[in-house]
């Protein structure tokens, strides 16, 4: 056994299979699996840290999370490992010895979430656990001009769902902005200094009311402003919710950091 | 009741969950759970015949299938109605009228199968059923040089898995081609009058022996003109493997068709 060291992961994972990321009494969760398989690595009991739930069903190309051990065993051992004793639907993509003082959660500056949607008749029965699938056309362009709105610092309470804990609901949106479609896949990608519980999945929905015309680009702006989540449209469904990145560096940040609270609730 | 009806379905599943095509005594089929649910519509018992049968795992973007019945319900109908009733797995693309004699697997001209590979180091966690994971490099150029020369007319017998019933393992491939890598993505597009039992797979395993530098093409070649599956390569996994497109239209056909068997065995 050496002294205690901290390492940090890079993971992705689909969360199909999944109760979300945090350990939970009903269901196997991405926390419990990687804990377990750590552990048998490591020879001790090990907590892994995330830079924010996930919830069931909801997918990661970049989540981030830490653990401290006092086994001997190098970031490299750890990468190589668990990706064999991981099941297939989850892989780490990077362990590296975590800068001092690092914390996955408290140290996030950044995070990045896409929405995935499949506008077109058909569905895609290869993407029906990665997309929510809409019929109907949608009117892009009604939603890209909701989505440059959404950019800057505002209260989101109107996209919470109760249950959030966080305290202050004002984050800063450094980017919100819609590709497609193409092929008929559309992709709505948001970065924020940290997002309130189900933030991403009931913009989301309240997006696809405006591209569906049912609600106003004047009236999402209205809602955007309420601070009342009984005015926004339903929650997206979790499988089309993708986190990207977790950005630690202060250096890359695009836009000065205005808001000062790290606010890494599940979206 | 009116009098009796041929209709053509062209559908698309994710093979995944089911034992392939064929309905059999141990294990769900998509013939199988394709009869229940249009016996349910039309109210009577139902034989669906495929252009072919695709092996367990094995997926399709173009499987054409067709059933008689004396239900007076309208192609539009069994189209709707069906993908209300199939599981989110399996999709009809189109319903249709069969032409005249239309039968799924002797009218058919030509198929076009896909095969996958994921040719990097890190696997991807959403693709991992759909894809034959490579991390070590291909030698792209060895296997297209190996594709140019599968074209034409050959005796497959080298890639025919045993079991195969088929008499004459000659069969005219009209095109054979590799694309990529894109994203790490290898795409091996084959098209032939027919297909001998595994040949795809077949095939598949000995061109990634080439592209590692196992077998050279020169050894390729001999392999393909042996007719000796004893010296080909391993088959390559199932999950990989795309049931493109089955062509009917004579007229559509790229180039003359010199082998009359129609040959319809699983790829």
């Amino acid at each position: 056994m050496a002294d205690e060291q901290s390492i940090k992961l890079t993971l992705t994972y689909d969360g199909s299979r999944y109760h979300g990321w945090q350990r939970q009494k009903n269901g196997l969760t991405i926390q419990e699996v990687l804990e377990d398989r750590i552990r048998i690595m490591a020879g001790e009991p090990i907590c892994v840290l995330g830079s924010g739930r996930t919830d069931a069903g909801v997918h990661a190309l970049g989540q981030v999370c830490h653990f401290t051990t006092r086994s001997s065993l190098r970031p490299e051992d750890f990468e190589r490992g668990l990706n064999s004793l991981l099941p297939r639907d989850i892989h780490v993509l990077r362990a590296e010895t975590a800068p001092p003082g690092f914390h996955a959660r408290y140290s996030a500056l950044r995070k990045v979430y896409e929405y995935r949607i499949l506008n077109r008749p058909d569905p895609d029965v290869f993407l029906r656990r990665y997309i929510w699938h809409i019929a109907r056309p949608l009117d892009t362009e009604a939603v890209t001009r909701c989505l440059d709105r959404v950019q800057g610092e505002h209260d989101f309470t109107s996209f919470r769902s109760s249950g959030s804990r966080n305290r202050n609901p004002v984050r800063h949106m450094f980017s919100a902005g819609l590709s497609g479609p193409d092929g008929g896949l559309i992709r709505i990608t948001l970065e924020a200094d940290g997002f309130l519980r189900h933030m991403v999945r009931n913009l989301v929905g309240t997006l696809v009311d405006v591209g569906m015309g049912k609600t106003s680009v004047e009236a999402f702006l209205r809602i955007l402003e309420a601070g009342d989540r009984q005015q926004a449209g339903v929650k997206a469904p979790a499988q089309g919710l993708f986190l990207v990145r977790v950005c630690y560096d202060r250096d890359a940040a695009p836009l000065p950091k205005p808001c000062p609270g790290p606010g890494t609730d599940p979206a």
